[in-house]
């Protein structure tokens, strides 16, 4: 049984990533997963939370949103609701979480790095797209301040990916799920990895459903392959860029 | 004395409007005013707001909100201050009356016409690109209805777009003022007027500063050359649409 | 065709301002515009806000509320609701702006002064009784500094005044109008102006209504009568310390 | 050793209770206790809470509030701080319970009264005040219904009013402390008192201190001694409608 | 007429306080009065509040919350509205207030002692078993500073403890009520008082009803006698330590 | 390298669940997971969320919070902040959840199930314990309403238990975790299990760290063995009631 866009399996949608997207961020780019639209930034900040004043030592930190329209039901606001829901909040801090993995944050020192992913348009996959764009716009912040003064060690330590993978009804495991495939998925996995294949976090949830150990194996295997693809065109977008972090993560 | 990027004082910014911009929404443009870009969409919703209920009226209302990184400097969102600025609120407030006066809200019949407009980038003009482009998202929005069930009556009366005007030292009066202008003008003024020529809204405020009669009468023919060049681009981009407008309009 | 209570086109309501209404403010007044009253007071607080600190330049900021019984049905206080609305919100960014308009912010030094306004009963024109209270209240508080130590410079440079107009059907171009004639005039529009003649703040709206330039113009006219008599009666009021502005506005 | 302002220790301060202070309410005073200044409006709204509902019963409900500059030092508004602080909320709750108290709910019908009770300057005793004010409010908007379509029973069947108590090192005992006793004073105690002579509500607080059960009895005369002389008053300033409660706290 | 319970009408319920219940705080109790339990802890932190920085003067807070199914019905968490409901402001600016009055603040030094009072289950007469409780943890905190670098003087200046007394149709006036019983109550009265029998609190309420003199006495002197039994517990708890504050009570 | 409380590798610490803890709510457990401590709470309520009303269907929804001195330092209460914060969040989700997958909702029938779960003592694994003990109080909530009136189906179809594994330096792989133990451990992992080994939720995260495939499998085998321990204990507890799920999860 094949899925209803035609994709096989283990296919991820078409990916596209449009660096310096905007003239004011130090990294920014717009990330497209098939229709998932999402513009991430990267804003360098020089302070750190109360926490870690200091310890020498940097900190980042991820907001995530959608526009209201994003969605084929108008989402109300957050600023209206006077509060963020938890899904997003959940989202943010995964992103933080991962993102935090591959830095070496005594390297940037004392320094913030906001990460803002704002959906633009959203079809399934929204929070793995944002890492994965994310990872992009990071790293052209930090190229940038390593261009007009060298670190000594490059912060940015290994590649940083995310997708999808999950099991449908009929169809089986999948990578990669859009909207449609999401909704009706009775097994949901994010999976973030790292250029060296380790994984930085799994997330697999059945929502009033359970699964195997076997069940469990054949989603990594399928998350193994879709990240490396991904991973494969960071490399290709950051051009040049791509080298400090190759170097680096040997 | 010429302006900092070579305008005439007279000159808007190049402008584009690219219509059908997201897939979810009933109406969507991504409005480009040199550098500030807004993405405007409109939602219908089948009710209205509890002090219209059971008039057989419509409503419009508009949300307006920025990006984190729209701006040179991180602005923090509204939705982890918890609550919206007072600027906001009155851009949104703006955005939603404008667009009410060259509506039939009878015509409409009991629904709610959501505006939303999120400034991706901005350089000045935010407020007055999104009434803009607002009305363009507007107008798509309603003659899908029609397409699919006439209106006795075509909602939209007349066109409708927003310009700056404002004073600046040396240089003197001049039209659409960008970031760099904005921010050392003395006088400040945003008009919203209609095809037909008519003042829709005018707000012309001196911060720290005052204005002439005289002055005021400047500002406002520079706003009227203005504003009939962007309704001559609103109509290029409806196409056949504008025609529903126009022959209402009269 | 006449205005419901009798008045001439061209003529105000019946003002009163009465100074050093309370006891603890450096500045008081409760101004009466025909039924609208309002309790206008000018607190100097020693410090500015952040982003002034260390500049030598002072600030003006306005609160504005009403008593939940100032309005015939009875309102919902802002407290109760957690927020303030964006109606109360564009009210005191109005006030605060106008007063800075016509303050000498160098002369006042790093201080801030805080303006409230609080409505006791509402019958239309509440923003602009608020901002010709407040002036007076203002010019009260600096003048009790300049009597302790005088300034080198007095920092009040002009007079400072507000009114309506606008246009109801039938009756035509109207000045200070009240809440029955705000309630169902087509065009409203806010003027604030100098002693010198010259526009501080021109707010113009058609709530689904439009106006022509030829309208522009009769409101205006209009709108300077209006003024030029409410400044004569500040400065009656203000007496001695009406000498300070004059003699500096020169 | 008299008092700072020269009062005998039992002695209230000069008390005025202006009706019909505003035009919209149903029922509105200003009551002035020496210079503690209060605004009270009764509201009556058509319907009830919710876990009132359908038990033919009414409700009476309280906010209070206090002007920024009815104090020495600007306080902040409630609104600008985004929630109401925990004195507000006690006092409230106070004058609302307060007056259930005199009241007969069964009588009122399925309704809410809303008392407002809005400090214009504070010189300590602001929440006995509101209560004294408030009777006199709330006693006007029922005889205002009374009078279009009388009530069976008349629903307020007794007199009510309130007045402070306190200890005060070197003087001693007082009645109706103003600010400055109070803020030195080591027991502070509310009394609110019916007409016919028996307790509503007694606070007494050792701030940092205690009192013994003899000082409780001193305080409780004092006390006592003033709030006849308030209702004395408060008769005077209701006219007839003050008959409607004789005749029926009989 | 007997109670429902069996009591007499003077008889307190059983009252057990565990100390040492928590592994984390500095002092914490479970408190049990009948079928009320509540947690009390007391932190000690090293800064005082602004209001207070400098003056070489400590400072006790409280806080007091329910868990949801403390009561009969669920109640909604103060955290999932997003604001603390007045009920618990006035309790937990009772509880602070009454541990204020047997502390000496200047003996403490710059320090916050942060009271919190959690209620597993509610059973009537939450706020009193918070008071008594609160001063056993309270006790134990300072007296594990006293012991590690001894104060010049214990600032435990008295024992502390609070009850409830009330008014119940035939019954009569009753000692220590259940939530039965008060929520049937005409009058509500709660006391707060000291080892040595002075009063630090008294809170008599009748919600929609009154009492008089005489019924006032006869509630205290039930009071009296429940509060110095209830002081007599805390001192077995307390054992050792209780001398410490015994000694300086003198 | 042996753990910091002698505790093996694979070994839990020592658990117990005291069943009926509190009086009102339909099912209650205090849980004990070495020195953390958890009340759960199970209430059922009659009406089911707006997006499921009319759809035959029940819903589980979890809230989850700690007592501010269920930690070693003292943390601010969600409710004095104004608002929840975002691990609470992620907690309370991922609570609900879980509970959601080993019930069968429309079973159920249209009614709500809220789960709290209020940490007196924290020592690492607090929302494990929860998962845990909220089980039991959920299954002792529905035995009620089933021996009242039998369910056709038993709704909860399979137990279900929660721990965590990770790893720590030196030491290793480790089986629940304690806080000293989750404050240095590199990767932390929360498993949620159902009684017949199937995953129901696998959260496992390297921050500031990676991990391997064979790193996770050595993590699931040692909480498959932990999980399996907790449903015994939970068996226990039950006792008949146990039987009515292991019935039916055949």
């Amino acid at each position: 049984m094949s899925r209803h866009d035609g994709r096989n399996f283990n296919e991820l949608r078409e990916v596209k990533i449009e660096p310096n997207y905007l003239m004011h961020p130090e990294g920014s780019v717009l990330i497209q997963v098939g229709n998932t639209k999402v513009i991430c930034t990267a804003t360098i900040e020089d302070k750190v939370p109360g926490f870690l004043r200091g310890q020498g030592k940097g900190w980042i930190t991820a907001e995530y949103s959608m526009l209201p329209r994003a969605t084929a039901e108008r989402t109300q606001r957050d600023a209206s609701r006077g509060k963020i829901n938890g899904r997003t909040m959940e989202i943010q801090r995964l992103i933080g979480r991962a993102l935090r993995s591959i830095v070496d944050l005594e390297a940037i020192g004392e320094k913030t790095v906001w990460i803002d992913c704002d959906v633009i348009q959203a079809d399934g996959g929204t929070r793995t797209a944002s890492i994965t764009g994310a990872f992009v716009a990071l790293t052209q912040a930090i190229s940038k301040i390593h261009a007009e003064k060298p670190y000594n060690k490059f912060p940015i330590i290994d590649y940083l990916a995310a997708t999808s993978v999950g099991f449908i009804d009929v169809v089986g495991a999948v990578l990669d799920l859009d909207y449609i495939e999401d909704s009706k998925a009775n097994v949901d996995m994010n999976l973030v990895m790292t250029g060296s294949g380790r994984f930085v976090e799994i997330q697999g949830t059945g929502e009033e459903a359970t699964f195997s150990r076997n069940d469990l194996n054949e989603l990594l295997d399928l998350g193994e392959k879709g990240i490396s693809e991904l991973i494969e065109l960071q490399k290709e977008v950051l051009g040049d860029v791509a080298n400090l972090v190759a170097m680096l993560s040997k």
